[in-house]
């Protein structure tokens, strides 16, 4: 399952009877959609696994969409979080300075961004991910006075109108009834399959003065493609982007909302390729437990805002400020997690190796660290069945990929061996049993 | 102060030096505002107040721009997030059916939709009013097929771009960065201070086939316009717009992002007049304790959403859910907190009407309910002195209008009389020295 | 008939049997407009009349719309066209200097911009109207750096994609088959009936910061709408705009393609009012033989196009360039036709003024000068039964306005006193008959 | 020269003295292009030749831009013209059937779409090449209800907005003052020298749905492009481009302005390529005599216009109906004209590949029948060095290509061989000339 498919499932119909869910089919919309595929009723949740009110527990390897980094209400940040409220710690704020946000930012700066030498504003846009988006579109266009961005096939930027307009999908961008403009895609690292030189035809464009592009405000990329099929663009291709961006003089924005916070090993997703890229966006596991927050940073002379030029009401989140700050110090602090999460990454690929082996023209494994995807290379739609089986045998993942082709695994960052080869083992079986049929 | 000045205070400089500010003015982004004229460390609140890390307390009549309705960390809303943290309630679930969300529908359901009538399907867009008001413009497009929207002048629906282009604050347009298309604005209610009937052109366009207007997918309102100046519509306008709609096939969206959830009395801004919306959209308040959630209500037969068309990653916010369902229990139960409102409205009326009285060329008083603002007719500029003046007397209040012409009151609901009679004496003095020298 | 009608008369059935028109079935596009309603094979025409192939003769207050100023085929310009072929006078030239543009361009200086104290560059932007209304556009924007134009409600301005986003028909503007943005719809003088000051609203959005209308680069107005209607503002009306305009540092741009050349008395139809447009536009009997040609006048210090930043193959037709000379030279060399165009107004008015003292619920005459209306107030759908009986008692007479309610004259203006006379007397007998019934 | 370059040469300042060209410089807008490099006051012309008032005679091998594929005043063409003239035929009708448009629409059907087994319908859509292809445009977007269009790297389709939005030259679209949208270029046949597959990129996001593009209602294209640089497409790829929009059903318009009429050979330029477009765009030299003149052409099941959905004064230009249909009787009843210009085009070639092999890393020979172009490979600003010195000694070259690199042939296709022989060896002289400097 992605978010992309539109047959509508009894999902209602389809929890067991030991829960009341009528106020659901009575009054939630139709656009609902994780219910559809995992009709359940969920409670409570710890570490990687969550709990449904009947007592049933699954191992989740979905992750909240790369939300969950650190795994559902860590107990460090949970403390945190009950002592702030305890206290009556100012819940909401706008864009007061605020004790909370103080001791965040102060975090963010001394271990993520010092270390890594950016030199970067921090600007609290609205505490999502297609708002950090937006304001970040916004900006590299008010810097440049230019209008038109480049995006990339596959990308997933969000769902308000300037995120979906760089964004790729189909079904999600015919949702905005409008035609999309001022965005022209590019191909994405290796969208030919490695024949050609995926570059070859964004510069020829944007060198040629008759190519018909509008000169460009700014790039916009993942480093990998979550939404898109766990596409990993390689460190050359960023690095080459990165410098054709330079070039050109047009800003290349890294949205890392859902591979940011070390989900590739690194806390940012571009660190390997030795970029620094004008802007970033962040969100999903940067409040650290689940809650709303959202970043953009950018380089320091590009801060041109005018006071209030862009706002939003929960931008100053205190609950989240608390337990990001928590996240920071506890898992940036030394290079521990960044470890455990690339070995992870090279455990989950010598694993499935086997299984790719064993169906060497069916299967290919994507992805990079702890964004890690099996595609099915000739029956897409056993992705969908096998996402439905693992839920079967207690395990969530999801599908991605434009004809949801792709295992999407975005398993907590802090997951131990032991769970990780759990549910590692409920999936391969599964593959397995599906291609053996 | 509006977000919309574009001038830079002093503000990390003017932050009394027991706190340590450095950080703000080190890294975060000069899009920073509320910080610009109260440049306080905020660190904890209660009711209607809040306190700075020194220990000043401040009297609170700004309510988080709307957000704050039912005061700061009210105590049943603070014990429920409290048991809901410590059992390991789930935090972040996107739409997964949750425990906590199917007591906030039920609830929302039996206190608030039933009770007046309103057959509505709630949709989770995404926890920002911004993203409510993006997929009511998405549903209205996609069911009537067109793209047009007619808005209203100075109006305010948020800061991603389709929310932009319902806006009216040309500060705020210009920075998209884009030309801002698809939205062509009405005169709102008394826009010609009550010289003509307003309505005239609305009707005329529609009604004419060589008007130039494109045909509205739907006119998109606030009953009482926040950011606009606390400007009421009538409930005669907002009848006849209603039925112009329905006349013309145009659906009929109210965003209720600011002013419902009791800010006018009603829980919706609507019900005085008697109207029926197709499409809502509520958020700031509905959380109750000032977390971030939104919500998009519209009639059943709309429901045309494919599953996971407009989705996002923090639609799911537990916490919020929790709050919520306790602040529909604790104030839309019975009809106490509604009389209240409407009680300290019209004594808020009573007494700055002496003050107009007394400065009638200079004074005059806007809005409905606990949304309660003064004008200043002649000199604008005095609005943000008195701000800059009740902020030194330890009351917070805003600015709003397009020349910032206006101060802006949005108290908490739960505010006792004695309370609302402190700041109001503040404020009032605060006027009447300004225009007395 | 305007051209908006959207049935399909059987116009080839309806072509009597001395004619072949199998080939028009066969082959021409069902966009063929005219021929619907005048369902007969043209071969000849002069001054006034032009004559079938079968010699059937028809008098014609059609006047090719207001291309035809002068009549068919005058015999001083057809002198001088023969003289020019016959000589081969280069006949394509694009925007090389040529004799033939030198004389129209020396012409068009001493005897109409010079007398009337004009110092406007003269641009050839293609031979059509509407080619001429894109390049205003285009040099309005780059000029003011704004995207955003004001237009008038039934205004028309052409078929390409800018000149229609000014329109305001709505057939003619879904035929774009995309949205049309960028124009935002005024209300032209007497929209409201007069009941209400017309440009409260326009004066209104332009001065309030918060009305939501984008910036304009210019308002685009016609002194008289033709395809509108026939509907003439007021000279204090288009001086209050021109005010308005210089206040606001907007541009201001008389479409002048229809309402042009004489047709109004003046050469231009804004003379009467004592304005001086920064941009306006010419096509239609420019050329004064029929023949294609446009020119878009501006003031010199607008000129800032790059060499070639709008060209077009046909900019140059030196045909026209011969017959627009003579034109220019023998009409405009004293008042004569002037005066000849004003007095038949008046006679107009006054003959006609006696049907309507007969009929004063059912019509109202319109315009000015020699472009001339009769509404029908009551039955609309009168006004092409009438054209239809004019035709068989053989007087070509279009109509106009958003429903097809007005019967618009666009007689030549060199035509007779009895020609006058002959065609308005069997127009007002049809129009007796009809509202006699 | 092409149109693009932006310095402002004293063109003025170079006339001749025996020329009185004070008018020009006083009052033609700065937009003039082809007069600066060619400042001469031209007066009469004949077959291949233009003469100066003075009585200097060049010899054009520009051709109008492609208008004037029969030459200058061809004396048949010239002979019905008069004819015409004369004996008060019909010159303004707007779309009213005429006796001259009869004869033009049963030639055009008789000797080009019936012997080629094209069953098209004709439409008028305004005299000019942008014209037609708005039309177009708008027919496409009617058809099949969707917005986008796939351009190509280095197109010219026109000025007026819809066409300036599917052209590629980034001088030309910055005029438009406005962002232009709705079209995304793809990359011509060659776009990458030969070394890749320029389809791949086409055909994988057309499949692809998470691709970004929106789904386009038309490819537009033209099988030369002039104003590009004389890119010839092969047969093969325009095959393979039309089997793709008809598995993808989107509807292929083939841009035949400056390429059709004969300049390729075949009277369309897609014939050698076995395709038939469903859309045809023709001006230029559809008129014959250089008179203004344009068709859109389109299979008949695509004419759902609604009656005047489109329209234009000067759509019916009856001169140019008599000259049009002269020009196809004499030269389209059979193949003289066809082969006289493959030979031509082939001579063309072994003459100029003398030249190439001296310089063969210097220039490259383009283009196809008598559209012909020598690119300067290397040193692209001799191309403007050359075009001024053919201009010495009485030659008239334009330069085409994003660089103005290419010297571009566009002579009358009815030159003779002597004549060819005699611009071609003044070209390869000054060619040479530059190179061994």
């Amino acid at each position: 399952m992605t978010e992309n498919n539109t047959e509508t499932p009894e999902d209602i119909a389809a929890v067991p009877d030991h829960s009341d869910v009528a106020i659901f089919g009575e009054r939630e919309s139709e656009v609902r959609s994780y219910s559809r595929n995992w009709p359940e009723v969920f409670d409570t949740a710890k570490g990687v696994r969550i709990t449904t009110e009947s007592g049933e527990q699954y191992l989740d390897f979905f992750g909240g969409a790369g939300a969950l980094n650190y795994g559902h209400n860590d107990d460090d940040m949970k403390a945190a979080l009950l002592e702030h409220i305890e206290r009556d710690g100012i819940t909401h704020s706008l864009d007061k300075f605020t004790v909370a946000k103080r001791r965040f930012l102060q975090s963010f700066s001394d271990k993520i961004l010092e270390p890594r030498g950016l030199d970067y504003k921090v600007m609290f846009p609205g505490p999502t991910g297609t708002n950090a988006v937006e304001s970040a579109l916004k900006l590299a266009r008010k810097v440049t006075g230019r209008e038109a961005i480049l995006n990339f096939t596959n990308s997933f930027h969000g769902m308000t109108l300037g995120s979906l307009s760089v964004t790729g999908n189909s079904m999600k961008r015919a949702g905005a009834g409008i035609p999309l403009v001022h965005a022209t895609p590019m191909p994405y690292d290796n969208y030919f399959g490695g024949i050609t030189e995926d570059f070859q035809w964004m510069e020829r464009v944007l060198e040629d003065s008759g190519s018909g592009i509008n000169r460009p405000a700014a790039v916009i990329v993942e480093c990998v493609q979550g939404e898109g099929g766990i596409n990993a663009a390689r460190a050359e291709w960023l690095k080459a982007l990165s410098e054709l961006c330079k070039r050109q003089d047009i800003l290349l924005i890294i949205d890392d909302v859902q591979m940011g916070c070390g989900r590739t090993g690194e806390f940012f997703s571009f660190e390997f390729a030795g970029i620094k890229p004008d802007i970033v966006t962040l969100s999903k596991s940067i409040g650290g437990y689940g809650l709303p927050l959202a970043v953009t940073l950018f380089r320091k002379d590009l801060d041109v805002w005018a006071a209030g030029e862009h706002n939003g009401t929960f931008r100053g989140n205190n609950l989240a400020f608390a337990t990001a700050a928590v996240a920071i110090e506890k898992y940036w602090s030394d290079d521990k997690l960044q470890n455990h999460t690339l070995e992870n990454g090279k455990w989950l690929r010598e694993f499935f190796g086997k299984l790719v082996e064993k169906h060497p023209e069916e299967l290919e494994l994507r992805g990079r660290g702890m964004a890690f995807g099996i595609a099915f290379l000739k029956r897409p739609e056993l992705a969908e069945e096998a996402l439905a089986e693992c839920f079967n045998r207690k395990l969530l993942v999801e599908t991605a990929g434009p004809n949801d082709e792709v295992i999407k695994f975005l398993a907590p960052l802090v997951i131990t061996r032991d769970e990780l080869e759990e549910g590692s083992k409920i999936c391969a079986e599964v593959i397995d049993e599906l291609l053996s049929k």
